[in-house]
């Protein structure tokens, strides 16, 4: 696949059609600074809301994520509750590696477990024989699922509104695993506290593990542009191991692939009429945004925004003003409420997500999020009163 | 107790009685470059070891920590096997809480499990009722074990000696884990990812935090303070869990804790002759070298200096020259060889370990170790390779 061209997306994409163009996140994904600031979470989708226990009873983890229609309803159901700015598609980063025949399941209280560990070159051979692209057909359950959240987001009127605000719709955000974090999870076996097994393989055996990265780049970059072309605004690259890495380490081992697998949907956009409409206007290209997140990568911000990111997730360990700092002050950021603080007395989470909105000041444009997902014990009620504090401030 | 004032080691102490004193490992410890860079192994004792495997078979860890015999000849197997410049004494960081009165035990592949997780200010007041002073009289089988160590210690030849270095035995470097990572098992109620109980509790209840805080660093020091005593020649303060924090709640909520703990043995040492024996010699001030370690701590190095380290260990994480480099350049440094690479091939690790001792170069003195402790399935063979290379560059 050639993915130095342009590619346009299909007239009637949110973005192409117009619905979410102009929405605070996508706005503010492109380094504008919307009305408001815009707000949602990661993991909003799932574990701590009880209508989706209730929706996931008697079905597996990656069941789920393949039934089109559930898979969009879990999507949907945080921003109904809490009225934040972006949907974020409810799925899980092994998918892709399920569909393109890796034996994997999620088990509960534990992770993604895989069927056997990859733990030599030869090991790599056989696993990399698998044919990424075969993904284009088994994918349609995820195209499935992200056409219908978008038709459904469609119909849900956006909340908190305030006076001068350009007309949209909610935006949903395309979701895929880093290739660093898929590769640790295909080493390992399963969770792993210092991913040794990956790290160690990483240097012993460095072109075994370059094809592992090359592949797992492949599988995640085609799920996360089927997302994009049925209808995601934006793209969210989550790597949630690449804190167990050096700068080093990762440069020269990890962000090539991430690259790789960006370069899936850095070629998709569109083109926006600026000026007058009505006569001859010009046309400006639009990429769709975005955002690169991983755990406790505070080192590594910049690295993994010259990857090909527009905005960086920032981690709740890092000050949120440092962060925009080591990016220099040039990049919008998304970020860093943290988790451990949404069971904390309201007066404190408040003080606390107020000096997180101010620190965000320092950047060209801020997405206020959490520094890490939605812990399972959340109370649902805390979220939504987070999300009327930034829509109010 | 007050640890305002100096107090004289006993005269038998290695360091007091001049056995220790000019020992590669204490002179590094106090910015002298002895001879030939000194080299250990965070978790040399234990597990790796067959020797070790098989004394431990029927014995539960907690017990083996408090059998005397035991517990020596673990800290002595590596230091005969190896050749390393130090013991490190066989413990557990929470040994001290058993003595005081907690329910714990250490549950094989997974850590240390708590009878109850303590996490209301009513937890916290119930917990602290039990008065660490106790620890003076129940921490006998620790003594007797350091004690025991030291004696053999003397014993064994130190290997890999040059021309011109000064007699000297092995040294025995005492152990604690920090205030923040018991606070965190004791909240947590065992180990944890994200130790998001222990952070809300930070922040949710800072007074409560506070106590807990002061009682476990009263705990964990009575508990270095008597290793120290009984012929430690240097303390390392363990922190496995401050990587979770940012530096604000790091510098805030856990470094005053951290400083306490170290204050119980910050008053140790001895008067060091200087000039002509025979004569009437001046005396030098010797405090009992301290180094502290924790896990993914790049951000935090500079604070950890700061409470009262002499030495600060680095982990694997971040290059040991850019960690230097953050430290001002003036304190010595301990680390960094990436658990990874030993079992990367030998050209591979060996190229790292020199690597390693390069970038040390630039701080007024060096300590070779792991940034990480030894994982189990670590060949021996290898360390004992790494010490030969280090000692023979």
């Amino acid at each position: 696949m050639n993915h130095d061209a342009r590619q346009t997306l299909p007239p009637q994409h949110p973005l192409a059609s117009g619905l979410t163009g102009q929405s605070r996140l996508v706005r503010a994904y492109r380094g504008d600074r919307p009305e408001v600031t815009p707000v949602w979470f990661m993991r909003q989708a799932g574990r701590s809301l009880p209508e989706y226990r209730e929706l996931r009873v008697g079905t597996k983890m990656l069941d789920a994520c393949l039934d089109p229609a559930l898979a969009s309803e879990i999507t949907l159901q945080p921003v109904r509750r809490h009225g934040v700015d972006a949907g974020i598609f409810f799925s899980d980063i092994v998918v892709p590696l399920k569909l393109v025949g890796v034996e994997v399941e999620i088990v509960a209280g534990r992770g993604p477990v895989m069927g056997k560990a990859v733990r030599t070159a030869a090991d790599v051979a056989e696993l990399t024989a698998l044919d990424p692209a075969v993904l284009d057909a088994a994918l349609a359950p995820i195209s499935d699922a992200v056409a219908r959240t978008v038709a459904a987001l469609a119909e849900i009127a956006p909340r908190h509104r305030v006076a001068g605000e350009p007309a949209s719709v909610t935006p949903l955000i395309g979701f895929a695993g880093a290739p660093f974090t898929l590769a640790a999870y295909l080493v390992e076996g399963g969770p792993s506290k210092d991913h040794l097994a990956a790290r160690a393989l990483m240097h012993s055996a460095p072109e075994a593990w370059a094809d592992l990265m090359r592949w797992s780049a492949e599988v995640t970059g085609r799920f996360l542009r089927a997302q994009v072309l049925a209808g995601a605004s934006a793209a969210q690259l989550f790597d949630s191991w690449a804190g167990a890495l050096s700068l080093e380490d990762y440069e020269t081992h990890v962000a090539p692939a991430s690259a790789h697998a960006l370069s899936f949907v850095r070629d998709l956009g569109y083109y926006e009429p600026v000026g007058d409409a009505a006569a001859d206007p010009e046309r400006v290209w639009r990429s769709v945004p975005i955002v690169h997140f991983g755990v406790g990568t505070s080192e590594l911000l910049g690295a993994m925004h010259a990857i090909g990111a527009d905005v960086v997730g920032v981690d709740y360990r890092l000050a949120l003003d440092e962060g925009i700092r080591r990016l220099g002050g040039t990049v919008p950021v998304q970020g860093n409420v943290d988790p451990a603080l949404l069971g904390a007395p309201w007066p404190v989470l408040e003080a606390h997500v107020l000096d997180v909105l101010r620190r965000g000041d320092a950047a060209p444009s801020h997405v206020l999020n959490l520094g890490h997902g939605v812990p399972p014990d959340t109370d649902p009620e805390v979220l939504s009163r987070i999300v009327e504090l930034v829509h109010g401030r």
